[in-house]
């Protein structure tokens, strides 16, 4: 069940040149791990992971493994443009203690379906681990169509996508369509905060999720209204999640997410440049929606 | 005159683990200086730029310094994700002896303009070496606009654009809407190899082009034909090079030439995995379209 429920992608606290603190890292994930999430997604698009060295990266898995102790899997981020880099990530992942892997076809030279499919098999190949693909167009640039997706979902060890997710009106035909493409067992997961709710209720297994790495809390109660097939709970809770989904749109979730954790005082840094933070007019925004939130 | 005639942009040949072959890239930068090019543009996208370390890049910038010494100018892209690592591209460009500098826009994280701004200014304030903006939306996902285009144009040091060409109907229209987007003496370049003989006749100053950098000679001939406005011969060259352009449409270039280096024996490398080389079956074409060109 590594690949099903809430699975909360934590911001990767580091400084100006690129050094994670680990310190604050271990903060964020104690908080996820303590509000019940099923996993956490670590060096995700969220924990930057196209921004950071192979040793940073080793250094934030190395300090989850240590402060979740083994209670809580980690999934892991290994998407890099050279194949051979991918592969020694996913080894890196296994020997610091990830539970799971997480690739995403990250291209800069744009790639064929084969091209991909054989990219998936040697890091699918590097470790016992199970892997979720991470299709993510919006930064990768690929799409992993019906067609790519059922010849990865055969291949040992990949055990899950992680689409994005739809609006209601097509989420529940895509869902099916996508079923129709795995072997039993497969689970389908999404991305999209906003839009998660309903693909939980139309029977997706795994939420990826942004928010829920940085407010835990009213992420997991989203998430166990959707899984009950509480339709009322998630509109009420979904209302209240409002003025923080219209900052993610127009703002990106990933900066919003950097501005949270600044007003929690749980990260005092920045993006790494090129990304900006926030602006000190957009700032107030992020307080009143987490203000709204805690009527959750 | 650094970004003016022809930037032929050779393919860096590199073994299996990145390690790049300075004796085979030495020898493929000798022919298209012996051929008459006006700038070698060496790690480019056909340069592999994005799946070299920063070691190998700067053995490949000091080797072409070596085997140029200075006849022709070297102009070296130092595009990055991060900020700071393009800056320190930049500086070791400048250290290992480049004339000029390529700087694309390169995202994962979706990027906005002002973050695209800041970043060019950053890479621009870190040498004297005069820069090219590289506007290729095909690998970045980043557009260029012409709001973008003319604040940058004004950053002391950024003295060039290499834009994507259009089809002939429309590149003279575009070529003058760029042109008063920037200040006088601005060089307004394209890339795009089978679209850019339009672009030259047009008034576009530069060809950035994939194939000068391993058919230097067929090349020159075309851009000759372009910039003296004798669009009989550029028609006549060009019929000539459509075999090898239907390939560049239909395998890409980045594949093509790789191709083109192992039929001519110029490099035995293939390119970087995931990216594959041409299968044996399209290999056959490739020699069909090089026979072609011998009539230039």
């Amino acid at each position: 069940m590594l690949f099903h429920g809430l699975s909360a992608f934590p911001i990767t606290p580091c400084d100006a040149a690129g050094r994670v603190d680990t310190g604050a890292l271990s903060g964020l994930i104690k908080r996820l791990d303590a509000a019940g999430a099923d996993s956490i997604g670590l060096l995700g698009s969220t924990g930057s992971y196209m921004y950071l060295s192979r040793a940073e990266k080793r250094r934030a898995i190395e300090a989850a493994s240590v402060c979740l102790g083994g209670r809580t899997p980690v999934i892991v981020g290994v998407g890099a443009l050279r194949t051979d880099e991918a592969v020694a990530l996913a080894r890196d992942a296994q020997d610091a203690g990830a539970q799971g892997l997480l690739l995403a076809p990250v291209s800069y030279t744009p790639l064929g379906d084969d091209e991909v499919f054989e990219h998936f098999s040697a890091v699918a190949a590097a470790t016992p681990l199970p892997l979720c693909i991470y299709n993510n167009p919006g930064t990768t640039h690929f799409t992993i169509g019906q067609s790519l997706l059922s010849r990865l979902s055969v291949i040992p060890t990949v055990a899950a996508v992680k689409n994005p997710a739809l609006p209601a009106a097509d989420i529940v035909a895509a869902h099916q369509a996508t079923l129709s493409a795995v072997p039993a067992g497969f689970a389908v997961g999404y991305s999209g905060d906003w839009l998660v709710a309903d693909a939980i209720l139309a029977g997706g297994a795994t939420w990826y999720s942004v928010v829920a790495g940085i407010l835990p809390e009213p992420s997991v109660k989203l998430l166990r209204a959707a899984q009950a097939g509480n339709r009322a709970e998630v509109a009420r809770i979904n209302a209240l999640f409002e003025p923080l989904w219209t900052l993610f749109r127009e703002l990106s979730s990933y900066r919003a997410v950097h501005a949270i954790a600044n007003v929690l005082e749980l990260s005092p840094y920045d993006p790494p440049l090129p990304m900006r933070p926030l602006s000190q007019a957009d700032r107030p925004r992020v307080k009143e929606a987490l203000e709204v939130l805690t009527a959750v």
